[in-house]
């Protein structure tokens, strides 16, 4: 069973999808790199029983990856928003050198705040 | 039976998520406006199989949104570039009052671009 590393990203996204056991047995393989021998033996289930919950987890995933796009969509606003703070590094050094204007400065400051809660969405 | 408004914007972020049968029926209930009657007679089912088909669809929208919070997460998201866009504006109108430069007014062109994405995303 090869590992796929987007399946860490997607558990972020849908984990409140997957049932319980479901969850419970795709975060210690994917997120703690446990075997599926290690989880069978903390879970007390069969390592086939492991196996088929990391697999149907992984199923589910993937799933409401494709009918939602959340991770693409996410991918998608952190690349605008790093574009935003280019910029406004930008006109925050041009106002340091040159303009020192405090209600840029305020402004400039407020934006930063703004980015910094939406990066933690 | 009483109509939510919620159901429309869950629509747009959850129909993915409903069977072909249900997104049709709620679609035509709630972004359309048509009746129970009118729906089970367009789409050649019974009233009662209509209702069944909305009700079951209205669950599944809110039990994804429960779970996932997309509607939540998003109106989230427009406040504060919102918030964003209203310090631009001001750091827009200080420039072209007081500063008049160009290299500010790139950036901001850009940084006003950025966000238009984000809003239509």
């Amino acid at each position: 069973m090869s590992k796929n590393f987007e399946v860490s990203a997607l558990l972020d996204y849908y984990g409140m999808l997957l049932t319980d056991k479901q969850r419970e047995a795709v975060e210690l393989y994917y997120n703690e790199d446990l075997s599926l021998g290690e989880i069978a033996e903390n879970l007390d289930i069969s390592r086939q029983g492991v196996r088929d919950s990391v697999k149907r987890a992984e199923a589910v995933l993937f799933e409401a990856e494709e009918k939602l796009g959340l991770l693409k969509k996410n991918r998608e606003i952190h690349e605008h928003l790093d574009e935003i703070r280019r910029n406004i590094d930008i006109i925050d050094e041009l106002n340091i050198k040159r303009y020192r204007s405090n209600d840029i400065n305020e402004s400039i400051k407020v934006i930063l705040k703004e980015l910094e809660m939406l990066n933690e969405l």
